[in-house]
């Protein structure tokens, strides 16, 4: 961390100033340049607010350098993270394909939906069963139901699922689940994060709507700080100012997030755009972008879906896109 | 709601099209264009995916007529709910200050800073127990420790306390706090808000950073539809592309809100500019469009507090801030 | 427009409103509902300002049906433009490549990247001569030698060139030029783009940093009306709150534009990222969108580059963007 | 300016950074902590493309340290900059109202609000000539001839006039107007912003819709480099993600300004909000905030107004807003 000082503090103030810093622990180093004086600080600057300090009325700036993340990042950790779910892979050159319904119906739609997705190529099911909906007069899910829908079609077709936790409550509810999905609201949801760093199940955590990418991999960091390391990154599209689509879908994150850090990113096109004819493009892009997978939305009647049907692909449709996709990951890599 | 159709659909279609409405229960208005058709819905059209609605090839567009939020909106209750806590009143005229540090760190601290901010004139005392930080090796509060030590203060001052929830689990120890706050990023946790729903615990709901208006009242609605109708709305600042201020102080959400609800809107200006020295012109701006209270850190020692010094003020500085306050908004009524 | 009266209005409301609307020359079709009341307008509907219209008393909501840009508009128009520059095409299948420094700086500079990026697969030149910069101290490009040198460049190699203009009063250096480049900044710089209608030279629009899609086409619409219909649309990024690249590429834009618009999409990956090391992947993902081209910044000494080197690619480095992207164009479509 | 090396740097690789600055005329400091090496510059860092020195591979960061504006500067011009007008004064602790129609359409219509905004207090006249409008097809004001009513209506009160400009090409028609005022779209049309540097007229500069208050002072500063000093800078709402309001009034903008930069701050209430019962509340908040005037719209017919009609006050309404913006600014100093 670097403090720059306004011109002309005095040598009393530098000094009460560096005290401070050394009753936190920090080694001070300082350079006196012609207009400005600059004070380096070794150590564990985190103990620091830097908001404070900048308020103080002797410093001008205070940069911080290094980034606050740890586990998650990829200067300590330099290899890519592959997510292994009883043999389908994520990451390190591993692309999968995660399909399903928004939610979880009845035993009839999700066996149906499972098998199509699973003949189409997906490589995971999805299906929401705990639903976040903005409105409490929504559909809020079929719940532990659905959980117990989802293993069944699970069982039949052999597909991994991953379905979406909203209370660490419900924690055993998910015990036969592969994949555990934070939606975008719970993204800083502390004490759900860190229930599940002392889990060992794979998380798959979603970008918050107005959180940048520090934060999220903050959020990663939570639940790594707990020791449960099996984090899947998951880009769903920002809030921005444009209204033509839901969301925006932050294309630039996969290369950043796998810049920044080495866990796996997956691209979530069905909920950043919010149609279904945005559903090909965008993950076409995402394939291209470098994305380690994708998470798209597939329903047997996307017209009769009880919850976001405009933006679902008939299984017709999705096994065109997972076609496409695989192509455009090869040429693109 | 109405569905515009569009030109050149036929009569076969729009057929099809009313009669999948009727089975979903809605009266059907059609009104036939020069050019196009138009479909009025009348009944319950919350069942109505309205995106997938507007996905179907013969749709042009649907609009939204009411809005989705019943409990909280001015409609239907056009009197100024009034919060009223041992006494303290919010809401209908009623202006009142929460004041006290981001963070309860000690005895000492929180009854001193309580003193003060009473003398002040504070009406309601404000302190941080359990606390959301982005990062997982940041303070988190001194958690259970942290209620007990604001209730010796309530004790020895009178003054209500409010402090923050992150998990319905700990309601409990909640029993005697006078106000729960829920944070900006659990606005949307919203198993959180429907157990808040079945208390009758008067609720501070900030808003999510990336929320809108209409977001931030359906969570007010959560809370509402679960018979809690005490809810305190609290403006905090939105994210936006600026970067001087740490988030940008919606003012318009003040009076826009008081049109749309009738519950009172208080704002925080200590969140909204992160930093000390903007906490009194927002603070007087907050007054003079109309809110009904200001929640402001305090501390006593901003330069040596555990979290979030920067955006503190000294009990000297609050009391200038609440004298002015207080004026501008009897001056601006 | 639909106008939606609130409950209660009364007869006597209704006749005056309607009689308002009848002055301006539209016919009025009224639908009473049970408890609200719909008045459709046909005729031609720009002449209300629907914002006064929501503002009177007995107003809920004006909802507008038809986009307010004709020429533009895909609806009338369903066939994709081709812009054709001596040969070189641009939309209806047809992907450039248009690539060069992002200023001109001297004549061995300009001819040297324009027989590199030629030779990696270039199929246009571009080269600022006129350069917008946030500051007045900042280099503001060669001018009217910058165009020279361009057209040196174009005589030696071949390549049409491209380049920004900035003001409608320097139109006439612009004649030999093949393509010229309205900026960001100069969207909604109405009289440039009214002086620019009574051209007949292709115009690379750039969408405004905070511009949104209806907004980027009304402004292309201004072009239109004069009479020149040889617009190539260019998404390069817009504002928000994400700081960790310099914009945010918004690349459902580009399938989002070809509904909306029959012109050609290109996309400019070097500033919507501001890192020459994200050029690669958005490139691609702009291909897998469908975008009709791309505008790469390419420089033979990115480091002592005058102007924007930190997003520059090498020579080299653009041919491996250049190959990939053909292939990825073809998987994609 | 100052930049931190990777960890592992070797000598060599700093040996060559630093000859690379020196060539540039930058006199370097070396510190070399525990893990990394900083440096610093000292000399013209506006010379180094800070981007393409963070892109480099032994580069960690780098840090500004100084704003790029110098005039628009307070810590070079710590004095209040007081803009007068033929004895009305804006700031420095003198409060200006600007009240006027949207737009000038008829003669009678200017001088009828003219009158009527002088009784009720205002201080200068607006009105609109030359109207930037999203679409052709809009009315675009009376532009020469709306400029004549304008100067009529100064005749008639004496009220000093200002009057949006959109081409430099026009000064010569605002040889008589009081303070040209540049809208938001123009912010960054530099080209404008020059020319109106070499004039010695007050300009009221607004603030783009997507501009940081960095890129904003740069823009004054642009005008300010010509040699002209009297800006008065215009708060006029920012684009974000909510939706109910036209534009988000960004009131932390007016401290901030303050603070930053010595030059005067209005606000103008009417376009932020978008909404005629809007522009109270956001009147005195932006006078509690510290504003040094407002620039309201006031029209005789805000139902038939030509344009923008939506956020336009009657004179009865501004009369009240008047009187209570200069209580609240009283007592808020």
């Amino acid at each position: 961390m670097v403090t720059v000082l306004k011109p002309g503090v005095t040598e009393e103030q530098i000094e009460n100033l560096c005290n401070w810093f050394s009753t936190r622990g920090l080694d001070v180093h300082i350079s006196r340049g012609h207009y400005q004086t600059i004070i380096g600080l070794i150590g564990d600057t985190k103990k620091i607010d830097t908001e404070l300090l900048e308020s103080l009325e002797i410093v001008e700036a205070v940069k911080t350098i290094s980034e606050p993340f740890k586990n998650a990042n990829r200067k300590f950790h330099p290899d890519d993270t592959v997510i292994d779910i009883n043999g389908v892979k994520i990451g390190g050159g591993n692309f999968a394909l995660i399909a399903g319904p928004c939610s979880v119906e009845s035993e009839e739609q999700i066996i149906e939906v499972a098998e199509k997705v699973k003949a189409a190529g997906a490589d995971i099911l999805r299906g929401g069963a705990f639903k976040p909906r903005t409105s409490p007069y929504d559909f809020q899910g079929l719940k532990d139901e659905g959980i117990k829908l989802l293993l069944k079609a699970k069982q039949v077709t052999g597909l991994p699922i991953i379905t979406e936790i909203m209370n660490a409550n419900h924690l055993s509810l998910f015990d036969d689940v592969d994949i555990i999905q934070v939606g975008a609201r719970n993204m800083q949801n502390f004490d759900l994060l860190k229930e599940l760093g002392h889990t060992k199940k794979p998380i798959l955590l979603k970008r918050g709507l107005a959180n940048n990418l520090k934060e999220f991999l903050m959020s990663a960091e939570y639940i790594m700080a707990g020791g449960n390391e099996n984090i899947i990154l998951c880009e769903r599209g920002i809030r921005t100012f444009e209204t033509y689509t839901r969301n925006t879908l932050d294309i630039s994150a996969v290369p950043m997030l796998h810049e920044l850090s080495h866990l796996p990113v997956v691209v979530d096109p069905s909920h950043s755009g919010g149609m279904s004819r945005l559903v090909k493009p965008l993950s076409l892009s995402a394939a291209a972008a470098g994305a380690d997978g994708l998470m798209i939305e597939v329903h047997n009647d996307p017209k009769n879906a009880l919850c976001d049907g405009a933006q679902s692909l008939t299984p017709e449709q999705f096994k065109d896109v997972a076609d496409k996709v695989r192509k455009v990951y090869e040429v693109s890599r």
